[in-house]
């Protein structure tokens, strides 16, 4: 249950690995929003498997259909639809799998929840279910852009032990292209080469890798957010832990806050151009007390090395043996690249559900 | 809006630091579970300012009322309102603060979001709302134990830059009188004594320190927790980056899991004593897929230094102006002792929804 | 569990008849609303027992408290909540209703439910659980006038066979001092005589009588409501059907409809004076394809006799002996007089969140 | 927004009647539940149009697809996605209603509402939109039937003015065969051929009529429902009241029940054959304080007129002209009959989700 996020701006995601599709349905975009399926399809080609040497080869067209909710190109204030097929299942490569519990993995998991499991390939836990909250959060996106004039951007600022210089990540100015520059999704150039060899590497000892995720909105109005459970950040938080094998998540200074006192942390205000405050420094990351202040948003999620690996592991399957397992068929070395729309587009939907529901607020 | 967490165990809070009283609505708790006000008071003790020297030196009795739910000590299923008085409210404390934004503070982000504040203290972002929370969470912690044998454990594990031995937190035996053995709350003598030193030194100081919070639960059952967006995982990321002064979130191996390979990483499967398959390490922290697999549950929230500081800092007022501020009344130099009974709570909160939802799963 | 109604003006009551007290908090009411505890004791002292001679005589002071949300009389944007203390409890009247089933009564249903029951007075089940109701809808009443220019009122229209005109009911101009000017509620004079007789007659008899409330809102704007599951008259009934009592719903032409043709039932537009389309007649009620037209909402309610009457009745008690009960203590003949202002509270509530909901659509 | 219904068993509806498709995705059924498309088909092909003289003449295949959900036949436990594409539209029968707003129909709000319409059809007002409520309602059937038993069962009670004996329908024993026999679904023979040649006549005469539907649910278990808002019979009247064309609601006795006392009202409890209470009568319609009693639980929905009529009319256009209008193409000179399914698949999806929900209750 509960296949969806969001209070307003609500998205419904289904589907399996295998099976007829996969999708999304977004509730509550509002109406008289333009959009077509172009700009759905932009953000889903950078999820797509099979972009450079350092993913995947499953190639998966990925072509979305939108179904309902659009009319003449416009929002129409109903339910979007929308479909993505599955193809190129390869459902043999699975099926040693019928009875094993992979090492990390949610197999034994799912099991455990549902007393049932659907073995040609991960289920719900698949990375393939991501494709709905790409589809979703391209809407929210644009919804962000239009409406308030906000934008979001990701990038990889670390794999493995390869780090782009801090320096470089605080108050960016990166644009979309200078992520895109590189299959690695890291807008530092050095690093990026770094990145790309260690990555083929990995690849070619049958291992793999994880990395640091950073995400930046700009452009956006203070005043989203809320005071007590749904804080900004808070519901950033759950959004990108949700992320199939995202294991931390921290929010400006994060977990380096901790090696600070309190007078090296604070953020001084001073007046801005306009006469209103402004944050002097950004520790804050763009939330103070769960609500925005106007600054730049930033968080940065980190992803463990992708479970699925070539190399021979120990596990047990469904009787209790003892069993000697190697992935078959075409895995990412390190999803982390691939992960960096998705770690957008759970902001966008974050961003847009918080934006509608400010507007209820300033009913007076 | 939106004071309320949980979907089936709910609690909503309320109140301000100044006015009638704080509380909180618990609603879908089971009926028949037997409870006092005693053990929801014994959790608020352990929240309560004024515990010792390391913290502020605010009286605060916080005695809760239960004002309904109960019947001859037993729950009635229906919702357990309860209500803690407000005293020694010095509202001349902050009567400078009226037109000041201080620094890293909600009081800026407030005005942006509501156009109004009470400036007679935080408001709903005053610590004091965590008084709901910790009342609230001592229900579920309740529920745990009688409905799944389970209980929940936070304690101090660094802070500032003085942290106890890595090897002392995994799979560690400690207990609440471990814990309570030091007002630092560090479970680890050595380090609590450095702990307590150096928060001396930062009262001393006019400064104020952050650190990390180590919580696990024992004795979870495997198949609680939602494979999409309400993943366990994610819903604890959010609960805990819902506490004031929260930045970063990990579970498991969490940002540590980055420098590792996935043949380091991943956690082999064996065959339990019962024969169910139980994972030999435990770097996945109780939750695969992001549901819990029976081992476990660990997680850490870093904490920030406090905000308030006695110290001079530099902010603005209401009308751009430049202000010198510095800290009046009675704060603490560093909250994260007193932050572990809410990082608990909100584990317990959390746990006892999932426990719920998956109930209604198993109906078939 | 869900003792919560509203998406984004939400109220959460709690309490039973015995215990600490019974009350409300509402979350999500707008900012800067100007609103005083006397404007919200207006509303409850209509719903008081012991206003005149046809209803009981238990006297219930029902002072309520604002703990939280409002500052300088205005609302912070926070929760507000608000508390009334239980007093005049006799539980010896229900002492000999420990074991025993009342007839028609939540008594059975309770205990097949939650496997417990506080048998000293109603539980949830007692009408006083409507006081949190009725403080939270005039809170939204408030919410409905400023932001909307919008005013809700109710009346009886009928009490057992006797019934106003129907001409009277169309259109009407009644006011607040219309409806207040018999303790009956009913406006139309003659037809009130009749009732107040027909009420005492009841009482004298030891029986009781049900009736329907008509509730209109006058003022409002089209546009509220939701095409699908949420249409606006949809949200009403659910709404009604939750007050004690109610058996049946009507919107606009309602059962009435059916027998009907549609060309004698459709609502011919015309245009209104600013240009606007405008419904020529109102059969619909106010509200078209669950959405409001800006005519006047007109919803009927039924409420069945009270279930409580003195005179004996057969009944079974938990051993599932047969058990002969007369209702001791103080009861109403006829509870449709103090329903009006509980279906205007509900109307309130309803219409406060679909106002804050609209306001989400119109984004962009 | 909230195209969602339900809490725990939940349905989320898109598309409009014209577009890429309609369909619905069902969130939170249990797994393990064996079901198969033909049994999600035979209740679509009973709200199908065209399946006799007295419905429209239109064709729609409405061949479901399932995309997600289901393994060999049995639900996983996640969402189980629902397709049905649109077919034989003629949006050339719609263009003249372009700038129009049709008597009594959801055009004007839609537009007060968004701003937009897709006026090649009633968009989300369509009836078409209830396709995917009668495939979710059909999982929702199986649900029921598979984990208590429980059995839903609608028909046809009154169309216009000629309506079935009261004693027909009380405590009924009809089986589906007996509703399914006439075209006009009700099960009342005599009856039923008054009704066919009422419908006849109104298609003749270019005018349309309304009726009410009476659904029961058979051998549910007692204790489901909520003590406050979420009443059983307030969650059926909401599900009810959203249907199109529906304008009142009644449970149990009704608005009837306003002409009788509370002596003669009451249900008097007995002692049972397994010893547990039983309602000797069954006014209360099967809900007692808002929670099931065991016995059989009965609704009655009236439906208008259908606003479709040949007839001309009179309205106005978008730049308020007056406006004469005369439906085209091929509309249901009585809905009614086609209603039943709905009603049906409304009364499975609130049973279902409140079983769900009770489970949680009885954790302890």
């Amino acid at each position: 249950m509960t296949s969806t996020t969001g209070r307003l701006f609500r998205a419904t995601t289904y589907g399996e690995s295998h099976g007829g599709g996969i999708g999304v349905v977004v509730d509550g975009c509002p109406p008289r929003l333009a959009i077509t399926a172009e700009e759905i399809q932009r953000d889903l080609d950078r999820r797509r498997p099979g972009q450079s040497d350092i993913t995947t080869q499953r190639k998966e067209a990925d072509q979305v259909e939108i179904l309902s909710g659009l009319f003449e190109n416009k929002t129409l204030g109903s339910p979007i639809a929308m479909l993505v097929r599955n193809s190129d299942a390869r459902s043999e490569d699975y099926e040693h799998l019928r009875d094993v519990y992979r090492p990390s993995h949610a197999d034994f998991t799912t099991e455990a929840k549902y007393g049932i499991r659907n073995w040609q390939g991960g289920g719900r836990a698949s990375a393939r279910e991501t494709v709905g909250r790409v589809a979703a959060g391209a809407v929210a996106r644009k919804l962000l852009a239009e409406a308030a004039g906000a934008s979001v951007l990701g990038w990889v600022s670390r794999i493995h032990n390869i780090e782009m210089p801090e320096a470089a990540s605080q108050g960016s100015s990166f644009a979309l292209k200078d992520v895109e520059a590189s299959p690695t999704r890291c807008p530092h150039t050095e690093t990026a080469k770094q990145i790309e060899a260690a990555i083929l590497a990995a690849k070619e000892s049958g291992d793999s890798l994880g990395g640091i995720v950073t995400c930046v909105a700009r452009g956006l109005p203070a005043g989203l957010g809320e005071p007590v459970f749904d804080k900004l950040d808070a519901d950033l938080a759950k959004a990108m832990i949700s992320l199939p094998a995202a294991k931390g998540f921290e929010v400006g200074s994060g977990f380096a806050s901790v090696g600070m006192t309190g007078s090296q942390h604070n953020d001084p205000f001073t007046s801005g151009a306009d006469g209103a405050p402004r944050a002097a420094t950004n520790r804050s990351g763009g939330v103070q007390g769960g609500i925005s202040n106007g600054e730049e948003l930033l968080v940065r999620v980190a992803f463990k090395p992708t479970a699925t690996i070539a190399s021979e592991q120990q596990t047990v399957n469904r009787e209790g043996e003892a069993v000697t397992l190697a992935a078959r068929g075409r895995h990412d070395p390190c999803v982390v690249p691939r992960a960096v729309p998705l770690v957008e587009a759970m902001m966008c939907l974050v961003l847009a559900d918080h934006l509608l529901r400010q507007r209820a607020v300033g009913l007076l």
